[in-house]
């Protein structure tokens, strides 16, 4: 099949497109001025915001579906971040949605995030953050092309990811450089759940749903993807210290919790269908320490 | 109160700027490169993507309240347009939203479409168009400030809409016109209903929820302002013919109707408490006709 991936140079975009590349014909949408090496069986359109160009490259290169990863992430937005973080996700989206238009696309799987689900135990949309009210408004945008086409369009929400070519400054990145320095990590209080899953899992999660919408199996407009367990900040730590063999020394309560920290990630999600995460968070650690030396 | 008022240079913003300064001092946001004449009580800034700026302005002014009314409607819209679009009804807002912090607005009414609802029985949004779709983008981007300050946000939905100083070529422009000339006007088969209402209603309801607003009453999040009655398009033309006292030649059925045209208003909406059209259509279309001459 050729698919068409954005966001492909990202953390998981990069994992992704390897694991699609075995079985299919990847194209990747870049931005531009991005200067990235692409694998060679990879190919690339740049996207100038000219929809019919990129339409013209969809139907030419025979493009079936389109996994949409690129995002542009702010946790906490600055006033002048709103009108990129509009265009990259909400303008983009739609864009590509646009240039679907007389071609081949017969579904378009979207990456959202349990932070469109502040409140742990209410079903419905209520925004962490300006990111997270981005991705929504970009689920409403596509609610146009559902209803006037045969697109299937499926939105798959993520919550944590870890794991090797995260170059995010992310929590297990802190740790781990931690764990070597010996330095003192100022840390919150450390009683958020986290749900985090390693990228195996999350590509396992993205290649299953790509085979249930190849399969043209009839599906919901949203997924998440789980952890099996959810852990406290200070139980993930605790893991980190056993799997790594080394102590850290942390000041808990160092820092306040984050405006809006998430204390109980979302419990209302529908779990991807016939999946679970493969390991557990003990081996997440493990397979990420040793891959990422 | 001070009051700042965005689109209010357009149809409905004019009659609501002259109607609320009467009482109220009004500021209007003007987007760059317009030249507009503004009555002499009316302040003015022009809006460059500068959201601090924005923010200073709403502040020193002591802005209490938001009218939004600025939108780009495309009924069917081009590839090219779609930036332009998520620019103008989802980054726009989402500055003005952004702008209040630290302010002393205490709410927002924003301008919807019962467009966002092309099912006339089910109560949830399903885009008429894509213009309908960023008008429930930018609700979705509300929602984040609704969630994190005390801000109250109303969605006043509208139908169609008529009344002297419209100068969209609309309905009533192209029967007076014809009755003037004589011309045949080939429409659409014509059993459509419409739910039209003339700008003096328009504007009442405005006022009207304006001062809910103020008197900080209990609101939903959207409300529509619904005509007394819907007729047909077939049953609108008798009437204007009635009321104009003039025989138009219409020629039923010679243009198809439009892509998604709407045979049946939306039927779910909560109507504005306490609230009614005053005009009839019949009163509504003599007003028109004598104020337009």
């Amino acid at each position: 099949m050729n698919l068409l991936v954005t966001g492909g140079t990202g953390f998981i975009g990069t994992h992704l497109v390897k694991a699609l590349a075995v079985e299919h014909n990847i194209h990747v949408l870049l931005p531009p001025d991005l200067d990235v090496i692409l694998p060679n069986n990879v190919h690339s359109i740049v996207f100038f915001d000219n929809i019919s160009e990129l339409n013209n490259y969809i139907i030419k290169n025979e493009i079936e579906g389109i996994v949409h990863l690129a995002t542009l992430f702010i946790a906490q937005h600055q006033p002048e971040n709103i009108k990129d973080l509009i265009l990259s996700n909400v303008f983009l989206g739609t864009a590509l949605l646009e240039a679907v238009e007389g071609s081949k696309v017969k579904w378009f799987l979207n990456t959202g995030t349990i932070w469109q689900n502040y409140r742990p135990n209410c079903r419905r949309y209520h925004p962490t953050n300006l990111y997270a009210a981005t991705k929504q408004a970009f689920i409403d945008m596509a609610a146009y092309y559902v209803e006037t086409t045969r697109l299937k369009f499926v939105t798959l929400k993520l919550s944590d990811t870890f794991g090797d070519g995260d170059t995010r400054r992310k929590l297990f990145t802190i740790l781990k450089e931690a764990s070597m320095t010996g330095e003192t990590i100022q840390m919150s209080p450390g009683e958020q759940y986290l749900d985090i899953l390693h990228i195996q899992d999350i590509i396992s999660g993205f290649m299953h749903l790509i085979q249930l919408l190849n399969d043209n199996k009839k599906l919901d407009a949203e997924y998440v993807l789980a952890a099996r367990q959810r852990y406290t900040l200070k139980e993930v730590v605790t893991l980190f210290e056993k799997v790594s063999d080394k102590k850290l020394t942390i000041n808990w309560g160092g820092r306040p919790y984050r405006k809006r920290e998430i204390m109980q990630p979302w419990k209302k999600g529908k779990l991807l269908p016939d999946w679970q995460a493969s390991l557990s968070l003990e081996e997440g650690i493990a397979l990420y320490l040793k891959k990422s030396k």
